[in-house]
């Protein structure tokens, strides 16, 4: 299986999603501020994934530091916290993995023992998002039919969360149990992670997989040529609005006005209860040359300005089902997901 | 003005559309096979700029033609005529075109005669699109508010009838009007026309334009940020479904679901009359590489499959108003656009 994030004991193992599927090339990150670069550049990238190599970059960060008491220790561990946090503003899982840490560090007893403690909880994490996935993998599958066409979007895969992947997973596990699955994946502008990396992981499973434009997506419900909509989240509000890759609400509106459902699949770690709708969430803007060129190639004008958020909210009434390891959570939202805490 | 298709007396001189917006190059064509190759490999594009070129490319296929009757003449014709035709399938333009030509060979006295007469035909045909083109303008700057931000998609401009242009005439003309207007362009994939020639068309009118990728719309719509589209067409039916570019279905949903005005800007030589639905609108596939590589480089993983169809079907439901140079034309559309002939 592929490996989007290892922990060799003193540094971070990850593969370079920029370069894929032309390279399957690995970093070695010895420092937390390597960490936040590569998360920022979207060299590791799916909100799980965000959360797991912030959580080993936390654990780098502070095995040099130097404190005499706990408390500068805390302190300036909260600093390479907020260095990391703030690195890339949707994605729920990476400020869950960071909360998940310092709240280990403020209970242990001291500095060594803490240092220790948060290379274990890292590796928890870790661990916990791949039982995670394996979870959603089967509560999602049940939802699938035995000869089922799904459409997904952007890369919800073992390269996004570090695990089994959580909308790949469904689609992994509904495979693996013999169901008869084939799969759309549209690239997703401007990064291409359906092209790219959902394409790349579904052929190394040996998953039937056929490549779209984010355009073509209308056509194929229209005609009746998809089963379901299965996408992965960065963040999901109280009430079920769910924030995701850019291009996720244009599909949940074209889901619902050809009838097909449209499911989330998302870790419970995900889910921002402290927001009470989607209006909440921060939505990233990222720079115009990731729109004006493509593979360094210039292919606007100079002279022409770019929108480029990369992250749209898709409202719940929008959503058929939400897939967590916990469970399928549908409709009333709010209680169905408060039930998960 | 940007002059995409020139007629030189024994050549026709042609904007190279695929090496926008890096370079202004232009070719000269001197056999219908140049023609024919430049309409395939879409250096050419926009069923209107299309249907002049085509005229032209028969206009230059008959010249050294030989025939010792007018018979044997239009026999040989009509082989060129079907060599432009095979080129693309959907556009209706480029068969008008070419029936308005071969009408006139029909009613021409001899062969000399004829060759002369297509000449001025192919030039008469270009000239009416450019006047055509000013009327759609003004028909369709009525329904522009003072105001207004607009989303486009593709390119149906100059570039596109090789006149002043259908949707991007219409914004054209609102800005020349005084009205206040904002364009939003979305690239359109795979062939990028919405980043390389709409936002290219714009910056040298001088009307503001900002870049979004296709995934994007649902997002600036959803925010309240449009206050209506307008795109082109490459086939209307006779009940008014619309085939365009592929993506344009999509916009028209969203659209509807987010209550903004949803126009078509066509000349009336785009109504295919003989067509009852859009059902019976032929689609264009073309290759997997326009998707599986973007400038020359491959994205995507060499066992993936890729579907790449060229347009959609827009039902006319979703249609709030036809533009055409005779007027406005809203539902019911089977009687409004009957009007038109």
């Amino acid at each position: 299986m592929t490996k989007a994030v290892e922990w060799l004991g003193d540094r971070v193992r990850l593969l370079d999603q920029t370069r894929l599927p032309q390279e399957e090339s690995y970093l070695e990150l010895k420092s937390y501020r390597e960490v936040a670069a590569v998360i920022r550049e979207m060299r590791v990238r799916g909100a799980p994934a965000i959360g797991v190599t912030a959580a080993y970059g936390l654990a780098l960060g502070v095995q040099e530091m130097k404190a005499r008491t706990k408390e500068e220790f805390l302190e300036k561990l909260s600093s390479v916290s907020e260095a990391l946090a703030s690195t890339r503003p949707t994605a729920r899982n990476l400020f869950w993995a960071l909360e998940q840490m310092q709240k280990v560090a403020q209970e242990g007893e001291n500095v060594d023992q803490i240092k220790q403690k948060l290379v274990t909880t890292a590796e928890r994490i870790h661990q916990e998002t791949e039982e995670t996935d394996l979870r959603i993998g089967e509560h999602g599958a049940k939802l699938v039919p035995e000869e089922a066409t799904i459409l997904t979007h952007c890369n919800a895969g073992a390269l996004a969360t570090a695990g089994y992947g959580t909308a790949l997973g469904v689609i992994k596990t509904a495979h693996r149990q013999g169901k008869n699955v084939l799969v759309y994946a549209d690239e997703t502008r401007p990064l291409l992670q359906g092209a790219r990396l959902t394409a790349w992981e579904l052929v190394q499973e040996g998953i039937p997989v056929t490549l779209i434009t984010d355009g073509v997506t209308g056509y194929l419900l229209s005609r009746g040529k998809i089963d379901c909509i299965i996408v992965g989240a960065d963040r999901i509000a109280a009430n079920g609005d769910v924030a995701n890759k850019i291009g996720t609400y244009n599909l949940a509106v074209l889901a619902k006005e050809n009838e097909v459902p449209f499911y989330v699949a998302a870790p419970r770690s995900t889910i921002d209860f402290s927001l009470k709708s989607g209006k909440e969430i921060p939505i990233e803007e990222r720079s115009p040359e990731e729109v004006s060129h493509i593979q360094g190639v210039r292919v606007a004008p100079e002279e022409v300005s770019v929108f480029n958020p990369a992250f749209d909210i898709t409202p719940h009434q929008y959503v058929t089902a939400i897939i967590t390891e916990k469970g399928v959570v549908k409709e009333p939202y709010v209680e169905g997901l408060r039930r998960l805490l």
